[in-house]
């Protein structure tokens, strides 16, 4: 004992911690191993997976990557926090309306409409007359009351893009699963509801695509794997699924994803890497990827996504599309793979921040017999039309965080903010936010320790050939970890907790760029093994993480492109049930970058088809 | 991988288990190793520090308990529950008072008074002539009150006792620590308020003693051991400890126990074996090992305990007293030494279960501060007092489960049981409790890598000759588990509650023996290592886990005695928050019992000193 052993950091107490812009708690990340693909991955992989030099490997890896300094062998007071659930508290929110929580999705829908500005055509004269928008669910709504089109018709124009787009040069790799059959027959029957004029809701006969780590009837869930749907066959529709599904949504099939969610890039051996519709021969992220690409190309006007590590937000600021993550345990996950239980929650992917409120309103609500007394009583929405905006909004701004991003992104970013700030006489406050790097490692050792559990008893009888080499890398290095770090991480939890309700003291929101860097291209040698690659990887996550620890709420909205044209999110993380006010700030933030929206390389129109 | 690889359980849906007394589900424990003290030990302990064989030992011993099959191996549809709160919903109790938790615990004390049957000098007629009883607060405070004798006099004989205690051929080891100027200083201020005619409450004067796992002003917390206190000072009285102070209790000191709790032989190798007050000879079960002797032995007529796997309720069985683990999250944990975060809770040793009720109602309800939304709202007290004895009282008995003890305690449980049906027209219903042994593996490796993660940052300062060698083997194989073996034991967890929610539907209290066996003696060999008993520790710990693992209140109550003299307890396990039942049933449980209750060999009368 006591060989090889690292020195642990000792954690200072909380109440010690200056967490002004002046501190002198330093910005730190650990350096990155190299990009490794192809033969390279293959080798490491072999090797990780041998028992003798693999135990080595891993400890040299978690050594590397400062696991054992500022997690294993660390010294804190603080108690275990094992699932960031939150009691929702009666916040002082401006302009909200509360809806009873045991309102049907239905209900909820029609009241979130009504806190929506109406997008007449006339309000639309206000952008650009060379400006590009998606179609919203209000544009749909309203096309098939007015008889423009029908559900239908646009179903054989979805069936034909996704047909289109699996085509060369570059197969787009949106779906995983997608069923024309059952697809028609959803926008036939809403075909048959508007011509009775009684569509069910303004979501009736959008098309919706879901992630396939959601269950989906027909289809199964393979969390973008070879093997998961055999060994876990895939009942019925998720919870969330079914609350879409009852206000009339046609469900498209299920997009595509990095295996297992256990990557960002989005580069799936199996069924193809996703692209970026901006550009083809980039990632669209991950692991979401599919349904960021598929609202980004215009074929759907939302989709559902998984964000366990910054899984929609990532994808969402990196195809140019709205990314939402709610409060933890906002959106039942009964449905969705168990692929960990304590940082994960059904995200949304949205054209408009508009769309991606309705999709809440609907999915949103605990079910009444899973209720914990923890969970909301009430769901707040906020009232976007409400022509008094919220007043004094604090936006707290970690100076050297902020800005560990490209140049492009840093100052796309920076104007964004200054321009709402002016706009709304809102403030920024400067910020110290420490043990960054310390948390991103407590939430590598959770979401890697509770994916492996969740795996073991399907891992003897799996066929490894059946794995991309990239995932066989991550479950090895994922299965690594010792129950005195997984609850070690829990501590920090507890810690990092602390640290942002003091953070949330003196602010109402975080605020900060969603990446630190745009899409990067799709490397030949990475399509058949994928790849590792962590510098990229860690500048992807690196504003991710708070989130999915804390169960924070968080969403990125599109402020602009980078000189190659690839879209730039910036991204608000509020408190606990703050939704109504994050919601309302990225509304705000949208409506002053909307005019500016480019219209990506890949893109279907289904309500103007030609 | 896959080499060496142990088959794991498949266990099947909670919804197909039959709980029934018929049911196929097997009852199952495991073989255990044999007794292992003195040098066979060390050399045990020294293999098993040893990096190599060492981690081959861990594997055979984690195999030989069936952790690989049972836990680790095994496939559980469940979710983790990781901390076993429950909300304190309104329970259907007859005949309880509600008391607000703001209630300071001055003000519920008085209420708890209301609710116990005044014991006159008139109503202790019933008893025997020849019966013994120990004191009881309500015997302190009317002797203090009528002025019969001080709280300076009971001072003096209590420190007189103690030091009567110490000295040979069997010195008890009842203390650690206890500080004669200390106690003496607080009897003195006591004495005052009773002679200017204003005590604080019934409990003013009353000597209580605390575990050395509870911060207790002026004293050292050691747990046990020759270092924890040097690397965690004790800075003042824990929450419970400071609520007793503010009722006027006098703090007598800090009571022997297993070292680190790690043990329920109470054979501490540094500050001696607790010895049985009933037979010096004989173990008094652990961990709280001391805090049941003095109340056995008449020294105080509460103390307090810590009860993380059992460690209230065995010693409290085998000295012959009262044990009672409340709900968990009940009492504050603030002060406790925190060797776990998710199965201890601060539990109370007492003379009698009026006792028990009355510190209950001083050191219940959560801090104002800490209080999150699923505590309780208010503190139900039954009214024991009451003349309509609590109507259908269904108790569950799992016959296998009930039976796996010695005879006599069979018999003696099994008559106990029977008298108080037929004295209250109650019911048992029988039962299969299904996975016991799963259940007590899960738990293991819970509070097996809690405190090995809790005592992390001290171990590589320690110098390991200042350990007990069991203790050091204990915690080499508390340190051996994985982060899935532990979260996949939290799955369990969740099954467990499954299916106790189960039971609890069809019945309002389990009942069991306490203990598989009586009191075994203290073996020479162990005095100077301690001593690794798997057969006798499974024997004493067999009917404990549940309320540990799962949250659940329960309170041993002395019911007869073996052919040896040795006393046995009866066991109520209830539903979460059931306090009032349970007391209501165990105090209904002593009232048929008390009559035959025999002195100690060991016993000190504090009130009646010759």
């Amino acid at each position: 004992m006591g060989l090889l052993r690292d020195a642990g950091v000792v954690y200072k107490p909380v109440e010690q911690i200056d967490l002004g812009p002046c501190s002198n708690e330093s910005y730190f990340r650990a350096d990155k191993a190299p990009r490794m693909a192809g033969f390279l991955l293959k080798i490491f992989a072999w090797f990780l997976e041998s028992r003798i030099i693999g135990a080595l490997l891993l400890y040299i890896v978690k050594k590397n990557n400062q696991v054992h300094k500022l997690v294993t062998n660390a010294t804190l007071v603080e108690p275990p926090m094992f699932v960031p659930l939150h009691p929702n508290t009666e916040l002082n929110q401006q302009e909200v309306k509360q809806i009873d929580s045991d309102a049907s999705p239905l209900e909820r829908v029609q009241e979130a409409i009504k806190c929506i500005p109406v997008t007449s055509e006339k309000s639309l004269d206000y952008l650009k007359p060379s400006c590009f928008r998606r179609w919203t669910i209000a544009d749909y709504s309203r096309a098939y009351s007015a008889g423009a089109i029908t559900p239908l018709r646009v179903a054989e124009h979805f069936i034909d893009a996704v047909r289109e787009s699996c085509s060369p040069p570059f197969p787009m790799s949106f779906f995983i699963n997608y069923d024309a059959e059952d697809i028609l027959r959803q926008a036939r029957e809403s075909t048959l509801r508007y011509e009775r004029g009684n569509p069910i809701s303004p979501l009736d006969g959008v098309p919706i695509a879901i992630k396939d780590e959601i269950d989906c009837s027909p289809y199964p869930t393979t969390g973008g794997t070879k093997w998961l749907h055999k060994v876990r066959p895939c009942t019925g529709d998720a919870c969330c699924v079914l609350r879409l599904r009852s206000c009339g949504a046609i469900l498209v099939g299920k997009t595509n994803m990095h295996e297992l969610g256990a990557g960002v890039s989005g580069i799936n051996p199996h069924y193809g890497p996703i692209r970026n519709p901006y550009d083809p021969n980039k990632i669209a992220g991950g692991s979401s990827s599919g349904s960021a690409a598929v609202v980004s190309s215009g074929l759907c006007p939302v989709a559902l996504g998984v964000d366990s590590g910054g899984s929609v937000r990532m994808p969402a600021s990196l195809c140019g599309v709205v990314g939402f993550k709610p409060t933890f345990g906002c959106i039942p996950h009964s449905g969705v793979l168990p692929l960990n239980w304590t940082v994960g929650t059904v995200g949304i992917l949205a054209a408009t921040l508009e769309d991606a409120f309705i999709v809440y309103a609907a999915i949103s609500g605990e079910l009444p017999s899973h209720k914990p007394t923890t969970l909301p009583p009430k769901v707040h929405f906020p009232l976007l039309k409400s022509t008094n905006p919220m007043s004094n909004i604090r936006f707290a701004k970690y100076e050297e965080w902020f800005n560990d991003c490209s140049d492009e992104i840093r100052m796309c970013c920076s104007d964004a903010l200054n321009l709402l700030c002016e706009h709304y006489k809102w403030k920024t406050v400067g910020v110290t936010i420490p043990e960054i790097e310390s948390m991103l490692l407590a939430h590598y050792v959770t979401i890697s320790s509770e994916c492996s559990t969740s795996l073991s008893s399907h891992m003897e009888k799996l066929n490894f050939a059946e794995i991309g080499w990239d995932v066989r890398v991550a479950l090895r290095v994922c299965g690594a970890f010792h129950g005195k770090e997984y609850i070690k991480a829990q501590k920090m939890r507890y810690r990092q907790m602390q640290i942002h309700n003091n953070i949330f003291a003196i602010a109402d929101v975080i605020v900060a760029p969603t990446t630190g860097r745009t899409a990067y291209s799709i490397v030949d040698d990475a399509l058949k093994t994928g790849e590792v690659d962590c510098i990229n990887g860690a500048a992807l996550i690196r504003y991710q993480i708070a989130p999915n620890f804390l169960g924070f709420p968080a969403v990125t909205v599109p402020v602009g492109y980078d000189k190659a044209g690839l879209p730039i999110g910036l991204q608000f993380i509020g408190k606990p049930w703050s939704e109504p006010t994050l919601m309302h700030i990225a509304y705000a933030m949208q409506a002053l970058c909307i005019s500016d929206y480019r219209k990506p390389k890949v893109f279907y129109d289904l309500l103007n088809k030609n």
